[in-house]
């Protein structure tokens, strides 16, 4: 139930995959130097090991609790969010004129990673708050980046994202909430569901960033405005004063996430909730697009993180558990289960797909610091087209693998791991909303084929291709087996990944009907071949670290076998998801809905 | 939250791939004609939709709690118990000298589905007397036969296996219960954990099956013995009378199966346990190995309920649920999602999966009865060497997917699959505890591997992919696209099952490590090449069917097109397993056990 930050395993993400160095020099993060950088890593790591690790289990046991209006969250939860705020954890990568301390959104996501591991229920807190930072940051006015921003970035208040009703989820064209102009604000009214942390006692106010519809707009999404709905309004002063017309009605009773409010809210129950209208009306959703890319890959580093979480507490327990006499030797003692080759199996896949999210998830932030801070136009731009299209397969595919392994995580502990006092169980309950929320993974695997690629004809796709293959040939100029196979499978990832594409490409300049259905096998493909990438970049990087006798060799040694076992125990299988791909157009939509 | 039996689906598997009339002919079931399976198919889909489906909800709600040393089933679960004993239920397949029906194990595994998919923590206490049962048949004395197996059959008392202890889980070698001879009887002490409905409120007396070591006798599993240690002592009058020394101390608090007690059991702490000796001493793991067959198939038939309960609700949630608009019409309205291809992708998934399942597993229940009933001894002989290789197979592969199927089935449902009000988390959390009991998964791959295809070098399984070719050849004269696409994917696993059990054979005569290694990625590709014949076969016999205009065309329709999305999207990726097997040994074990 421990957890220990792998601030190794991190640092050469950080810096063999995500190019760390080619980060620091953009203009405006100087001040983010590797010392720096390191020292934040390990204050970090002792805080998510210490500090928020040991509350995990009580979060889910004990989880958050409505109590006459009021949700208490889970025991110490309160005290160690002060611990955040006083230690400025919240501000990490904001912007510094209003508190933040502009790091890079690289160092941001690597510190994210610690958190969710050390405990989800409580993460999400974090990734509500900046979604609803970021949402003011860009569209704002001066007066309310005044008067919000600096108290959200340092973490006094929290904000919430309220956009689910019961009959407008992946629809939010359907929803139906209220905002009628008064004077110079809104009155809000109307029920919204699933909102995390909609109500709780960790901080001092509470920013509702609410979408509703005002009257006479036109229907569908373009009828959407964008409001901020404090739960104390604020005073001249700046300090919140009078409650506001909303309440947290009711928590939901959840799979997992206990530690974190799953909140029914309700809006205007006496006469409406005072609201300001964030930049135009009808543009709420647009707006929301525009955020949406940081929240994606928090999310998936939700699910990177999970998985981190799981390995580490099988591979204790592996190491622990003796049962069983080993197989390679005549002694008829049992020995540690980790000795025995189908947990050994387990451990390794949970292992190089860890590796491989975390090398393309670092690879994502690193763009996106490019994206934001590049000196020259045209790659900003370009670079921000790459992270359009890696965002959807890297929330779905992340998330989709948070789930796989801690359900190995689950498997390796037995009759154990079925036992929720181990904890296993919890990480595998946790995993289970990475894939719906925050756009399910089904609505990720659309966006991806139905607007990355069909926008581009897949030229963005290509042009990862064409970097694979260069890297590729770097690889096959390497001597010695493991980096050999490692060439193979990226050779074959860039072939298989190439050939989708195409396929998707093609097929989107019809109808697309048959891209479709077959998006999850693309996306699969695609998350599974470019983790092969990153796996093979660290490979690279690893053999000339051995070569030039740099750092550790046993940790450089077992970079190269993973990647191996990557290419070619992990990889096959995906890049066969071209004949599903290809083919689920026929059979999908051949029965009819009543044969359901 | 609903469950009907699928009858339709299920008397299609029964005839057309299991061979129903081949089983009705053996001797001894000459009673179970078609009218009579027919009628016992639609008593208990009655029983299961209408009785047991009802109580599931709150079986996972207030489950089983141990109040004073006694536990208390959830609501219902008592009075329904009644209703099964009072319908004779319990002793469907039973021996008729006991008070038995006699009735093919093939029918009794198409109820038990039903039973399993209505309710999966009423579910086991069936299970768990089935063992017992099977054990005290199979090697009890006359006395023990006579004593025990009337009641039961009857299912007035029910049965338990007693087996993990903390130190001997998959490694029952380890276990350190103690029997001492007394007379006529022996003194058994000692801790048993996971035992399930080791204790309830539902039965007049229950029977423990116990294995514990006598004094002297040798360490490991030889020197393991089987005992009859009843809760309730039994008179000479065949009462229950005295209680034994033996109690449930406490329940694990579980992931799932919430409303099957599973018990810490303590015996003798007041001097000693009343057993009887099983058979001889120290043959008590070869005992449990004779019934393990039937559990295993139990175990897996339980994967295949639960995912036909879980495509139930996620299907019906699909075409009741409204939300965003359909792309292959210009009208701007919502549909309900099972319009939308990803929805629709899932929910082939499940069901050409489904499908499959069951055509294994009820073709290993006929299979079961061949090799106990048919005339000739050489093919009752090679007819278990046929479902000794299938067991593990079903078993696993079954179980595997009656997860990712109870996981689309949370997915399908949105935000809405993870509020526990809905229930399809609960299919979700019940499958986690299938691939662990009745030998953890892995341990199955590790039987296929390193028993049943060492043993005789993949001859048995060759024998499998003759059929499969042989079914191939007839498929490849019939016409048209579907049932073309069906031939190519079944030509495709042959070819691969082949190759795969010819590598593993290969390496099992060396020291299997790299096949140990393989194992998982062997049985997958085993299972999914299996499921392609079956899948074949139910689409030959469909397109028979409507050939001939026999039965409802849509339906036959159905099963030609599920089976052509099986070959062509299900398929591919687990053939490519091929790769992972051949390669995980070269990189499985390259890590010291400190890496992990």
């Amino acid at each position: 139930m421990t957890y220990a930050a792998p601030l190794a395993d991190m640092r050469f993400a950080l810096r063999e995959i995500a190019g760390l160095a080619g980060v620091a020099a953009l203009p405006g993060y100087e001040h983010a130097g590797e010392d720096m950088i390191d020292a934040v890593l390990e204050e970090a790591a002792k805080l998510a090991g210490n500090g928020l690790a040991p509350l995990n289990r009580d979060g889910d046991k004990v989880g958050a609790r409505l109590e006459n209006g009021v949700v208490r969250t889970a025991p110490g939860f309160a005290a160690i969010y002060k611990e955040f705020v006083t230690g400025g954890w919240n501000s990490l990568p904001f912007d510094p004129e209003f508190g933040g301390q502009g790091m890079p959104w690289l160092l941001a996501t690597g510190v994210q990673e610690m958190w969710q591991s050390a405990n989800m229920g409580f993460g999400l807190v974090l990734l509500l708050n900046q979604g609803a930072i970021d949402a003011i940051q860009h569209h704002g006015s001066p007066e309310q980046k005044a008067t919000y921003l600096p108290r959200m970035i340092a973490g006094d208040w929290t904000g919430t994202m309220n956009l689910t009703e019961p009959q407008a989820g992946s629809d939010l064209g359907q929803l139906k909430s209220k905002a009628v102009r008064q004077g110079d604000h809104y009155l809000i009214s109307g029920q919204k569901i699933f909102i995390t942390y909609g109500e709780h006692d960790m901080a001092e106010n509470i920013v509702h960033l609410v979408l509703a519809r005002t009257p006479d707009a036109p229907a569908g999404v373009r009828g959407i405005s964008l409001f901020i709905v404090p739960k104390l309004l604020v005073g001249a002063d700046g300090k919140p004063g009078k409650r506001n017309d909303l309440r947290c009605v009711s928590l939901e009773h959840k799979l997992g996430i206990h530690a974190s409010p799953t909140c029914v809210m309700s809006y205007g129950d006496d006469g409406g909730a005072v609201g300001y209208l964030v930049g135009e009306e009808g543009r709420g959703l647009s707006y929301m697009f525009t955020m949406m890319n940081n929240a994606r890959l928090a999310v998936g580093v939700q699910g990177l993180a999970i998985a981190e979480r799981a390995y580490q507490q099988a591979a204790a327990f592996a190491r622990q558990r003796v049962q069983s006499k080993d197989d390679a030797s005549a002694a008829p003692h049992p020995v540690a289960i980790v000795r025995h080759a189908d947990v050994r199996r387990m451990l390794m896949t949970m292992r190089a797909q860890i590796e491989a999210m975390r090398g393309l998830g670092y690879y994502a932030a690193a763009q996106i610091d490019t994206a934001l801070r590049h000196p020259d136009a045209a790659t900003r731009k370009e670079t921000q087209t790459r992270v359009d299209l890696l965002i959807p397969i890297v929330k779905a595919w992340f998330t989709d693998l948070g789930n796989e392994i801690a359900s190995l995580g689950v498997q390796i502990h037995g009759g154990m791991g079925f036992v929720e006092e181990t904890g296993a169980a919890q990480h595998l309950r946790d995993a289970r909303i990475l894939p719906i929320y925050e756009g399910t993974n089904g609505i990720q695997a659309r966006d991806l084929v139905g607007r990355k690629i069909s926008r581009d004809g897949g030229e963005a796709m290509r042009a990862l291709v064409a970097e694979m293959r260069a890297e590729h040939s770097r690889l096959a100029t390497l001597a010695g087996d493991d980096i050999a196979a490692v060439a193979t499978g990226l050779e074959a990832a860039a072939n298989a990944l190439d050939e989708a594409t195409g396929w998707v490409a093609g097929d989107v300049r019809g109808d697309g009907r048959a891209a479709m259905a077959g998006s999850a096998a693309y996306l699969r493909l695609c998350g599974t071949a470019l983790g092969a990438w990153v796996s093979a970049r660290g490979a690279a990087a690893a053999l000339a670290r051995l070569a030039s006798r740099e750092g550790d060799a046993a940790f450089n040694e077992a970079k190269l076998v993973t990647a191996r076992f990557y290419a070619e125990v992990i990889l096959p299988p995906a890049l066969a998801q071209l004949g599903p791909l290809r083919a689920a157009g026929r059979t999908v939509f051949a029965l009819p809905d009543e044969a359901f």
